[in-house]
């Protein structure tokens, strides 16, 4: 290994430096500032936990997703938490255990075995919300304001709104009798929205199967105006789909209602990124990028696998990611003050009020650097015995 | 597996609830700030680095502390920080390369294989500050001043200071002529300040020699009067060590001098904790807790394993540790707004006003909690068509 290899760090993973790192841990105060002022309470997850409490409920992707540590006190399979949200699940299903609604809310560092996010790589600072104890429309209109609203603290003007179901999906599939090896194949190929593959595995579906109505709705995105579309190709189709339909349509009025600005696209069979998801998921693009800057969704089941059913809506972003998208005006540097080198306590007595609310830099006897690198605009200077702020002439 | 097998957090490893997680997000964000107005400059430096470079010029101990990865992309074995300081050395020494003093500050979770505080098991909260360019006692005596500044923070008003200097012991052993089995030995005890040990290892060393001025320094520590006791067992010692005495005698002086309030302690052989460190270190201790709640020193070595030798010191704090202290007030909660369940588009833009200020807490139709137990002191009401806030009568 050579001494330039050392440094070199893994893909997907980098320094975050100055001042890129104050912009981020800004955005981050400000997003669960805005969080708490919605009534969600902050949690700090254990950045490990074992396998079993990590992965429980949450499906195979997440588990490719997590790395895997061994627990030296006892021999056990530990993960390093890839996603947030299952262990506010089980906070509140098990750890906290309130009667009625709780809302909680996060913000860090997470850990993924292979990059998700062009932006962010393999170790997101992922901020969230999650809503816990409702079923109610209202919750998931709830989370999906808060998301818009935390994407436009990113400084975003210019949102496109993704609404899916992910009943839609699972009833035409229950409704079908494919083999479970078809079934996995299918899911898998509408997880990578691959469509030669769908055709191979659906084209023999006689029109009004199931299968065949997979097929199409797997073709149809776009705008509200696909909504009727769906709605033929499902009119036949099992209730519980055209319900699920019903609810997509609601919200989607709902929303264009009350934040008309943002330009709504709907989806039949989303299944990206949602691992454990039970029922409307929701996700904001920005235009230029091709994946999610904030998404999230209803996943009713987890706090079930821990022992508490509760209903559950929640949606979460990557804050390193909305910083990246470059939107947010930079923060106004306010200079700084420079202190000479010297042993008189009345100048560290001054440079200790200053501190209250300025910043000082404090000269050091071996520091070839000056000032006016280090941002510093003004001076402490000595006139007759006192000390005194005076500006830095460049 | 049992259902709630699967709900058990490993030793160690906690989640951090509402309101103790807010407390702790406070508290970092002051520190943080503080920190900045001090002038040194905020890095996240990543969850996850190829060990070579995460534990090059670190010592043994902190590999032991590292929780090893395999990186699926390449192969090679990866770390998950235990430490940010040597992190922040490797910045300061290849990516920013800045001439002149740097400083860096950051804080984040590390991980640990074993509990390494009382206070904060395995996943601690750690924010610390970095000086690299200056090798003057000013630079060790700044971050000393900030490190008691930063306890302070935390509500601390009883501390204690203890300093040390590793050249002490280092320049001793080299004196000495011990083969490697016995000087690892000797380290090993000194380490765990295991007395019987070291007097068995060097009671056979003949007054004066380097090995019985050990077994003798060993055992002193105390207030600044030892500090005359450790200048006549080092009086024929080795000229370095002697020279490291004066720097720590210096030291002493100047922070009594500036911090009279500080109840100062000495100790000759101290390395617990220190695992990169080459000249002065220092501690804060808090009466009723046997473990330091900050420590820190100098060490001018793991630059130069990056390939540029740069002068540095620092220190690190946890966080939690800090709050579980409980010397910190607690925050007043300022109360919050219910707001019913309405479709009135009034009321949802007078929600989205007073969030920017206030908590507003929305009702769902299915929530079976009371507003008072959410913390609420006032509600939304709607009389003759206008929405206004009116206290909660309980």
């Amino acid at each position: 290994m050579t001494a330039s290899d050392r440094w070199l760090l893994p893909d997907g993973v980098e320094d975050i430096l100055p001042p890129l790192a104050s912009q981020i841990d800004a955005l981050r105060r400000d997003i669960l500032d805005q969080f708490q002022r919605w009534g969600y309470e902050l949690v700090i997850p254990p950045l490990i936990e074992y396998l079993e409490s990590l992965l429980t409920g949450t499906g195979n992707d997440l588990a490719l997703q997590t790395f895997k540590l061994t627990d030296q006190l006892t021999g056990r399979m530990m993960g390093v938490r890839a996603d947030m949200t299952p262990q506010a699940a089980r906070i509140d299903a098990h750890t906290l255990r309130r009667p009625g609604v709780t809302r909680l809310c996060y913000g860090g560092h997470v850990l993924n075995t292979r990059p998700q996010h062009l932006l962010t790589g393999r170790t997101p600072i992922q901020a969230g919300c999650e809503l816990f104890g409702s079923a109610s429309p209202h919750a998931d209109r709830e989370v999906i304001q808060l998301m818009l609203s935390t994407v436009r603290r990113a400084g975003v003007a210019d949102m496109h709104l993704d609404l899916a179901h992910v009943a839609i999906y699972q009833e035409l599939i229950a409704a079908s009798d494919f083999d479970r090896d078809t079934e996995s194949a299918i899911f898998d190929a509408m997880r990578r929205q691959s469509l030669p593959e769908l055709d191979e595995l659906l084209g023999d579906c006689p029109n009004g199967t199931p299968g065949a109505c997979l097929r199409q709705l797997a073709r149809l995105s776009g705008g509200p105006e696909v909504l009727g579309k769906a709605r033929t190709l499902l009119q036949d189709g099992p209730e519980k789909a055209l319900k699920a339909l019903d609810e997509l349509t609601r919200m989607a009025d709902g929303i264009a209602a009350s934040c008309p600005d943002v330009a709504l696209g709907f989806d039949f069979c989303e299944l990206r990124g949602y691992n454990y998801h039970t029922g409307l998921v929701f996700a904001v693009y920005v235009p230029g990028h091709g994946q999610a800057v904030a998404q999230g969704g209803r996943y009713d089941a987890i706090g079930g696998d821990f022992g508490r059913a509760r209903p559950a809506t929640g949606f979460s972003a990557d804050v390193r990611a909305l910083v990246a998208l470059g939107a947010r005006p930079s923060i106004e540097k306010s200079g700084a003050i420079w202190a000479p080198v010297s042993d008189d306590p009345a100048l560290a007595r001054l440079v200790d009020e200053l501190r209250e609310t300025d910043t000082v830099i404090q000269a050091l006897p071996d520091d070839s650097g000056d000032p006016e690198s280090r941002g510093c605009d003004r001076q402490l200077v000595q006139n007759d015995g006192q000390w005194g702020i005076e500006p830095i002439e460049s």
